[in-house]
């Protein structure tokens, strides 16, 4: 097996004695490596996560019908449905690390108060309506923000509007849960502040360019700010895309505009286990072939276009999530404009040195 | 449930609806969270591993036993026998993130050259005569030293005496796993390098107390250092004490001396993903009851005394091991003077934030 | 003498051994230290420079007369008037670490592209009409605006209008000229983009709250935003007066509202050298009496009150400029509303760990 | 002026009008930037100070001599002797950032206590017997050890023997007395702790390689080691020469062995302001032509050689001092082995962005 380091030939023979063996070490709970390195140990990622697309045609209508079928309140705590990777089959986890899902609340409704240890956030595909509360903060939820609840922060939902509406949650759920990190508390049954702001506090605090409040001269492990909006996204990627125009550098590739959402107090990623971006590419660009450790989801924002992961190709169109595993290589091809929100756990990757890229035709 | 935020009366009824919202949820690879939450996301940490002790009688024949019957070489590479907590059965994980054995190396035997991104050092509670290669640079290992590999290093093991030798090895095997971060390659079949010096070249120029060498002066992820000695560890723990004695500030609570290895360029852990520290303990002292988020594991060097591990409760002597789990409240009782090597995933837990600790009886 | 810590009693007699001793010193370059210790190591700092305020009133017809008799060009770089502390005479210093300067462009003129290692900015506390070019892109100077020149950046400005303008430079010759620490190269004797853009590409790349290009992921040393604008500023200022009216925390004090301009790749300084924020007083308000390490430049843009500078006190009107030096007591007292930009060596404190203060009415 | 930026023709005319302006800025406090910019803003940096090198054969015996006739006590503090840069007149710096003096104590005489914001070192060309208690921990001064003091803490020093001893103090009191950082408290009049150990606290605590204890876990701005011992830095050299003989990468250059001295909380350097280094260089090595921004002091410790300094050219001998200016270029040639203490201000030329430095025969 030329991918792997599995056992072979150096196998001991299998003997009474060795039998006994055996026996002793699982009477003491006790594993050779011998038996197991090829697995545990790969040539390279091979992750059981795979690729996969889900197509926002068929989450939409599902999320509606849970709106009918299924009470939000206290225990459920909220109406989101994980995306759950096939390979990873019995949990809800999009990759090892991360989980996506798409939540749904029904005109008045609320999602009562509480906070994790886990770091959350939402994107919004479509529609508009919902406030969420982060500690006694209401942010309004529109088309194209990105919202974050970074952990130990209360934080509850309430649709004020007479329509319902979707978006998507990222969290670090099966991180936390495979390494046993979380803690959880309830908070306020309904929301603390009914309020209906065009602009949080948080944002008229911080989201100044290039200045900081003194009154805010702490760094913060998490972002400061509650709402990334989209019409300051979406003349970012415009004034890259113009300025490549004018000859100018400042796309990352011909054609490719792209944003990293970022906490104010250092420059760096939102949260402490998720990075946050957005991309633009112009008709007709194709991306570099690319592998990368650590796993990502991405969401078609608008536009159409293909996207190959590993052995598989998937058309794009609005809505679309799709997850790259570890190590998976993956290209995108804009048919027209298209704009994508991608999330990740490279901060996980980078703070542990654990980061590795192949960029290129034969990566 | 008081301890669990487990999905309650909130519940929707099971109609044929229902069934069918959720066979359309199975059909595309969605799990809703509104079943899962209580297990997913658990007031505190609810780790499936369990506290356990392996006693050092009990290992030490079977590494013995395993010497006589496996061999060692390319393709099974160690002859490691994997400590598996009982409460991740088919797995030899002693938590989720760590990975510790015992490995054992008959006279004049070889462990072939490797590399790869998993992160290990080696203990050694008894025994001498095996000189670990790293990247070509040999290094005794003798009782109470504590030796790296950092990831992606070459290395490889050969016996340079008569006897055979075991030792502890600690990685982050679990993590890499889990979280599709590994990559692995071969190297030499042989060392690559059979010379047997007392000190190996990365001590020649990294441990002099206090100096840097010029040709160092660049950061460096995991520490330079090949090998921290047992006389200086030593001489350490008691000048803590000594100090102690004579009134100054020294240790961490009365009678309890601790030192952590570090990496000299940064004074920091010796590795992204894990912490190693000695602790002593004078005879009489009991260690204050205490809860840490991500887990650790403690190995006895010398001496006797008990350890109590949430409702379990263990002797202590050399040679044993023992994990605490995250979470999962211990105290240390010293019937003698107790020396205690530890090892833990602290450096995750903290460069991403999860790091929480309680103190005290009510921990 | 209370206050130092000057020789007195313990100096030797003089006999003409000690006098032969004092020749043989002279003879060798040496300076005994028991002579010298009260001065060069006072119990607190005692700047030569002192406090001083200097009026736009007197400034601005200068400059204007400078603008009819000097040319601006090669050689001579600038039409920029130095503001001389008087305790530091001889030197256009305002204090022993910084330079400022007003300096005035007329009609049309053009002043030359040149670099240095000295960091620079510019503040506009009237006027409209010059761009300065920074490393070839076009920077607009507006009321307000805050703009920067990072060390070893080209840059020249030109006047795009029929009317003259004048605004103040801020450098830290003085600290550059004293350490010894300067570089100068001479650029393009014209500005090499005549371009008038209303906003530079550096804020078409970098000013997006909370966005940073992907095409810009290293951190850099000094901010890459060229111009922090009025708009922000004041929208920024009010947000926070706004938050605080409402009940929320977000000023530094009450009715005191205020910003630092930071880099935004690391939520730090705009420059190692420099600190600049903006403060806005409510009508009525006095700041709290307080010394620091380190001397700052204020200039009042709008508004009017009166400040305290040890046992000085001065009214304030627009465009007036005052230097505070190393720990010396100031208070500000805003009659109208009043905005004041300040900018200080806040930054070397900081980094060489000498930054020190105290507050309250004994500071 | 081809290596300057010196101000030619572009001066205006001198009319009376231009000499009414003139008057016009004196009586404001302003001086203009046209005259003044060559030099202030030269080129490259053209320091005040100059090259220069003091004898030990001329220090010592003034030294002696200080000490027949001069007391030591409160007031004057030490009995220190700074060397005066010849081009910097009037004041005992040896560089625009840096004092060196020799201090000098007799038998069983005390320098009493004090504390200040300078940071200071001592070094031990030759002698014992004095120990010097830093905040209440009394570390022994012995030959070719490197001892600190850092900003803020209380120390004296007290000869315990019969015979006298000299040292040499390094400081950043011009750095300190130029920008109006410093403060200063005297403390106990004798030294608090006579004791006298081999082993400083400190030592006992911290210079045990590789190991940091538990009860020191946070960073501190200074080095916490009172005292680098000689036969550590004398060892880690020669080990490097060792090393770089059976061909591994160990020196800096051929037959160039070097240490720096470091915090061990951070890897950095000792102290924010100052940085020691020792170097030593095998008979026959001639150092590359290296120029650099910002002062180095350097001591010969044994042996004997020659240096260039920019046009001078000196003989080396044990004891003898020079100070390299910012930017002058040297070399040092090796007659017999040669080792050489270093001390310079590059940790503020680093944390100010300000370092920079060419090497080679075109430097």
């Amino acid at each position: 097996m030329a991918e792997s380091a599995k056992p072979h030939g150096m196998q001991p023979e299998e003997t009474p004695e060795l039998a006994e063996l055996y026996a002793g070490f699982a009477r003491h709970s006790i594993m050779p490596l011998w038996t197991q390195i090829g697995d545990l140990m790969p040539r390279h990622p091979r992750p059981k996560a795979v690729p996969h697309l889900w197509r926002w045609a068929d989450l939409y209508p599902l999320a509606q019908k849970a709106g009918e079928l299924v009470p939000v309140g206290r225990g459920g705590e909220r109406r989101a449905l994980g995306l759950g990777n096939p390979g990873l089959s019995g949990n809800a986890y999009i990759s090892p690390t991360l989980w996506a899902a798409i939540q749904y609340l029904g005109p008045h409704e609320t999602a009562p108060e509480h906070r994790h240890s886990q770091n959350a956030f939402r994107f919004v595909v479509e529609g508009e309506g919902v406030w969420t509360v982060v500690n006694g903060d209401p942010v309004r939820m529109g088309r194209g923000d990105f919202l974050l609840t970074p952990g130990w922060n209360f934080h509850g939902h309430h649709n004020a509007t007479d329509k319902p509406m979707a978006w998507i949650d990222g969290l670090d759920i099966p991180f936390s849960y495979q390494n046993d990190v979380g803690f959880f508390e309830f908070g306020a049954d309904r929301v603390t502040d009914y309020a209906t702001p065009d602009i949080s506090r948080s944002e008229r605090l911080w989201c100044h360019p290039g200045l900081r409040p003194l009154s805010g001269l702490s760094d913060t492990v998490s972002s400061p700010i509650g709402a990334y909006r989209w019409e300051h996204t979406d003349r970012a990627l415009n004034g890259q895309l113009l300025l490549e125009e004018e000859g100018h550098p400042a796309t990352i590739a011909e054609g490719h505009a792209a944003i990293r959402y970022i906490n104010p107090t250092t420059g760096g990623d939102v949260m402490p286990t998720i990075r946050a971006e957005f991309h633009r590419l112009r008709p007709g660009v194709v991306t570099q072939r690319r592998r990368e450790v650590g796993s990502s989801v991405f969401q078609v924002f608008e536009g159409g276009g293909r996207v190959e992961l590993g052995e598989q190709s998937h058309s794009l169109e609005m809505g679309d999530l799709f997850v790259v595993p570890s190590w998976v290589p993956w290209t995108i091809a804009a048919e027209s404009q298209l704009d994508l929100f991608r999330f990740s756990d490279a901060p996980i990757m980078e703070r542990l040195n654990f980061a590795r890229s192949a960029v290129g035709p034969d990566a």
